[in-house]
């Protein structure tokens, strides 16, 4: 029983780290934007929990994340409470960079427990790793609409989605094998990680329209 | 059993008059935008009724109000009807500081009867609270955002949403104290205005992001 | 026996051939605003499938029509596939005319066969020909306001949601009259078809809001 005991205090570590890091990249998106501080709490807790609420509306779960964890919107309060005085505009940059590696993790991790919660309702495998992108991009969709953006994630041809959909069939692929959950969720988050931790390093790009005249 | 039934007379009144300022919103907003006259039917929905269904979709609550009471849509057909040959783009402005009255008024009943549906749902003080203001505020957010602008709840330095936050901890404080429930919500509701009318009175502003150097 | 079963072949085809406009209408917008490939899926998606799982949201109804039906989702995917190498900037314009009669005809049915099922659920009239209104429009809407544009079933002065409305009310209207579910599915849908066409032929135009003075 010490791997499960192990893998479910690093997935706490990783999903705390994460939501930490998606709540972020809302602060700074509605700062960039000159919302006010209530602004920047909304668009926070839409980075942070918009996806997994979505997916959940869409699967019909409840209750949320957040309500059968409310911890965590006091937590999430903090973290703007916080964020207002120290944040500086020149910190937006190297909070952004720094940020990456986190929101890489979560990625994984969210992708990964979208798709397995899809499978346990027994949908099909493109569905259910549809839901793990939805858990895993849609905060950052939500957040980038209300701050009236056209969202990053549809937009800077950096592979983000993708790596969702990769690691989502690594693990559709490995419980269809027979792997237990746990490691076929491992499997599946790691993928989905370390694809998005090459595309960072390497500059990968995704294929562009590229319209063969004017328009 | 006179005060129950006063009250309630009194929250319908109320009700429709805060219906009425919200949908006069959208349709103010919808007419600035050019939009066409389903246009200006449908942001005029979205802002009469849209805080409070995205609040039972969360809360998995059916039917919605406008589904239970459907007369209310043909009174929004009506009024979008009448609205088209009789408002005047000088009426905007007048309009508008007409209907913050009304419209502090279901600030502060929509705020606490969203609160307490979700507290009937046994849920935490904090959520309970955050689905008040969805029901007060969502409204408006989905109006600007359908109309391509950045929600003005988050971005105009003035206390809104965070009125509706505060007459929500009175209800939630009122309750736990024992208080009946239509105590609790008459408290929770004028706490609400109240905070409205004396930020609208008084001009406060919300702190805002004040950026040490350029972006 | 023949009658249903000939209607179902023919039900099937036009869904078929109005999901791929619908797709079409959200890849092109995806293209003019330079998405990237996953936001060229997104969008394709947003458009063919939000109206109908909105509706779905609303009424409580599951599974989605894209979860039963998930070969759909594989059809979406290989038609941006397609897409991506084949469309060039100068098929917009043809492909976006060619896509109006199997819209108009999408437009019919989806309206009709989203107004049948709030029926079903014993929703009010008014209600039933909102859902149906919804069902054809609303991908649309989330398409638009996704690229971040003001969505055009709100703003172009072309009657589109106005015909699934009428559809909706001549449905409502046969059904409450006698006829059996399968003719009053046809009616709503002829209709608000045949308003359609004759809108895109005629050059109809709704009533706009024309401000008297500046604003």
């Amino acid at each position: 029983m010490q791997t499960p005991s192990l893998l479910s205090l690093v997935q706490t570590a990783v999903e705390a780290g994460a939501t930490l890091a998606f709540a972020l990249s809302g602060l700074l998106e509605a700062a960039r934007k000159r919302l006010d501080a209530v602004g920047m709490c909304v668009v926070a807790f839409l980075a942070a929990f918009g996806g997994g609420t979505l997916r959940d509306l869409l699967l019909d779960r409840r209750p949320f994340f957040w309500v059968e964890h409310a911890e965590w919107l006091w937590g999430l309060l903090a973290l703007c409470a916080l964020a207002l005085p120290f944040l500086r505009a020149r910190h937006f940059e190297p909070t952004e960079r720094a940020m990456q590696w986190p929101d890489a993790l979560g990625l994984g991790l969210f992708s990964a427990s979208g798709t397995q919660l899809a499978l346990q309702q027994e949908l099909p495998g493109i569905v259910a790793v549809l839901m793990g992108v939805v858990t895993a991009t849609f905060g950052g969709v939500l957040r980038d609409v209300v701050c009236n953006e056209i969202p990053k994630a549809l937009q800077d041809h950096r592979p983000y989605a993708l790596c969702a959909f990769a690691g989502g069939w690594v693990l559709v692929g490995c419980q269809a094998g027979g792997l237990g959950p746990g490691w076929a969720l491992l499997a599946g988050a790691a993928t989905a990680t370390a694809l998005r931790v090459a595309a960072l390093v390497s500059g990968w790009r995704l294929p562009a329209w590229t319209p063969g005249e004017g328009h």
